[in-house]
C-alpha cells in the first residue's frame, strides 16, 4: 500500500490509546490519513508510552486539548466513560467535526454521547469487529482491522458526507465497512462477541474454583479444549464489565436461549439420547467452513498454532 | 531426533485410521518405533487411502488379521465401539501383548474393554490429550504430540513392566506422561476437555437457530470471540457423542457448576453489579499466562493468527 499524498484528515484525536487506539495509530501512520495525532490517555505511563514508541504527535493530559481542532475525534476508551467524557470535551469540539467511537456496543453510545454531541458535530458511532486478548498502548499493530468488518450506527439524520468519510477512513485501515442499525448491532454483536466472552470468562473460572481439580491439572490438560476460552477470557475485565452493563437487554436475551439450549443437551446426556447428540454436533461444522470462506479465519488447523519443533525429513 | 536401530515393538496393530491413528503412524515411522505398522479402519475408503499415503505396511479389513501377532495394538475408534471392537479382537490378541486405546473417557475403557481383555494380555489404557479439529486418516501429523500431556489409566494390577513400556512408547512420541487414577482423569477431562466442547457445540447451536440474527451476520462478525468457539464446535460429532455418553457422571457435575455460576454472572448483569463483574473477568486472565508457561499454548496474541499481509515498511 502506498501513502496518500494528502491526509484524510488534518488532524486526528484518540481519546484513549489501547489496542484499538495504538492500532489505529499504527495504520493511520502506515497510509498517512492523519495531518498529525493527537492522543489523550489518563494514565501517565501509556501517555510517556505513547510518546516514547511514536504512536502520536502529541500527548496531551486533558482530552479537550487532544480533541481541540480536530477533524475526526476517535474515543477508544471503555464505554462506560464515553458519556462523561463526551460532556468533558464537547466545548471543545470543532464545528463540521467527526465524532466517532469503537465500542462494542452502540445504543448506549448513541445515549450517552448523542447527549452531549453539539449541534454542528457529526456523531457517528463505530465498531471495528477486531482485537486480540492483549491491552496497552504496546499491543497494537497496523494489520489488526485488515479484511475486519467495521459496523458503522449512524443515527437516521446522519450528515451523509461525514458517514462516507468515516467510511472511507475505515477502509483505508483495510476494513471492510458495513451500516447497520445500532440496536440491530447490539443483538448481533451479544451472539457473536459478547456472549462467547461471558461463557469463557464463565468456564475459566468454574474450573478455578474446583476442589476436586487442581489448577495444575487444568493447566497441563488444557489442550483438550480449554485453552481456546482462556484467550477471550484473558481480555480487558474493565472494558468488558462496561459491554455488559451497556447492553444488559440484548444479552439477557441471548443468554436465556443459550442456558435453554445447554438444558437440553444437559438432558439429552443424562438420558443417553445418543442421536440428539450426534445431531446437534453434526450440524455445527459447516459454520466453521463458512466463516473460513468469508476471510474471518484461517483455514489451518488448529488456528495455525505451532505444533512441537518443524519436522526433519 | 533420530530413529532407532531396534524398534520398539516389533509388530504394531492400530484400529481405527482417524486423526490420532494416522498422526501415530507417522511418528512411528520417524521415530522408528514399529517394525510392522498393521492398520484396521471400518470404512474401505479409509483402508485405500491409508496404504497410498504409506501410513501402514499392512491393512486389514478385519480388526482380527491385523491384531494377529501384535506386540502393541491401539485401539483408535470411538469410545462407544471399543467394547464390542474388543470383544472381536480379543481371541486373536497375543499373550504378552499391550492393549490400550486413546479415547478421552478411561472409566468407561476400563469397564467395557477390560470385560474382553484375556488374561495375559495388559489392558493399560490411555489418553493422549492433544487433538485438532480435523479428522480422517490425512488430518494425521507427527507433532501432534509433542509437549502434550498422554495420561495411562493402569488398573491398579497392572504389569509394571508393560507401563513402563507404554509410558516410553509415548515418550518417544514426543509427549510427557502422567499416571493418574481412571476416576479422576474422568473428571479432570469433563473440566478441560469435554464441557469446552459442549457449550462451544452449543453456542454455535443458538448463533444458528436466532430468527433475528441471520447466519451470514453470525460469519461476517465472528471475529468478536465467536470464531474461536467454532474451532472445537467442528470436532468429529461421533467421537463427542461417544464422551458425553460414557462420562455422563463427571460431565453433569462439572455442568451443573458450570450453570450455577453462570446463573450468577447473569443476575450481576441483570442487576448491574459492575463489581462483581469486574472481580470475576479479573481473576482469570493468570490462568492463561500459566498456561503458555507450561508449554502448552502459543505465547502470540490471538493464537497467532494471520492478520492481514505482512508490514512493507
Amino acid at each position: 500500500m502506498t501513502k496518500n499524498s494528502q491526509p484524510m484528515f488534518e488532524r486526528v484525536a484518540l481519546i484513549g490509546l489501547g489496542l484499538i487506539g495504538s492500532s489505529l495509530c499504527h495504520v493511520m501512520r502506515r497510509e498517512g490519513l492523519a495531518g498529525h495525532i493527537a492522543g489523550n490517555a489518563r494514565s501517565q505511563a501509556t501517555r510517556e508510552t505513547a510518546m516514547r514508541i511514536g504512536l502520536v504527535d502529541s500527548v496531551h493530559e486533558d482530552p479537550k486539548a487532544a480533541v481541540s481542532d480536530a477533524d475526526l475525534v476517535i474515543l477508544c476508551a471503555p464505554v462506560g466513560v464515553l458519556g462523561a467524557l463526551a460532556e468533558t470535551i464537547s466545548p471543545s469540539l470543532k464545528p463540521g467535526s467527526i465524532l466517532t467511537d469503537v465500542g462494542s456496543v452502540k445504543m448506549a453510545v448513541i445515549t450517552d454521547v448523542g447527549a452531549h454531541t453539539p449541534d454542528g458535530v457529526h456523531l457517528i458511532p463505530a465498531h471495528p469487529v477486531a482485537g486480540t486478548e492483549q491491552s496497552g498502548p504496546e499491543s497494537g499493530f497496523a494489520e489488526l482491522f485488515e479484511d475486519r468488518w467495521c459496523i458503522l450506527t449512524p443515527p437516521k439524520d446522519a450528515d451523509q458526507n461525514a458517514v462516507k468519510r468515516l467510511e472511507a477512513f475505515w477502509q483505508a485501515c483495510g476494513s471492510r465497512v458495513e451500516l447497520m442499525d445500532a440496536q440491530h448491532h447490539d443483538l448481533v454483536l451479544a451472539v457473536t462477541s459478547h456472549i462467547p466472552h461471558l461463557i469463557a470468562y464463565n468456564i475459566v473460572g468454574t474450573a478455578a474454583d474446583l476442589e476436586t481439580v487442581t489448577e495444575s491439572e487444568v493447566i497441563k490438560y488444557s489442550a483438550g479444549g480449554f485453552r481456546d476460552f482462556t484467550r477471550i477470557a484473558a481480555s480487558d475485565p474493565t472494558m468488558w464489565r462496561d459491554v455488559f452493563l451497556n447492553n444488559k437487554e440484548a444479552v439477557l436475551e441471548v443468554l436465556g436461549r443459550f442456558t435453554e439450549d445447554l438444558a437440553a443437551l444437559q438432558r439429552a446426556i443424562r438420558w443417553g439420547h445418543g442421536d440428539m447428540l450426534f445431531d446437534m454436533f453434526s450440524r455445527t461444522r459447516h459454520i466453521r467452513q463458512n466463516i473460513v470462506e468469508a476471510g474471518q479465519e484461517t483455514a489451518a488447523p488448529d488456528f495455525g498454532r505451532p505444533h512441537g519443533a518443524p519436522e526433519e525429513d
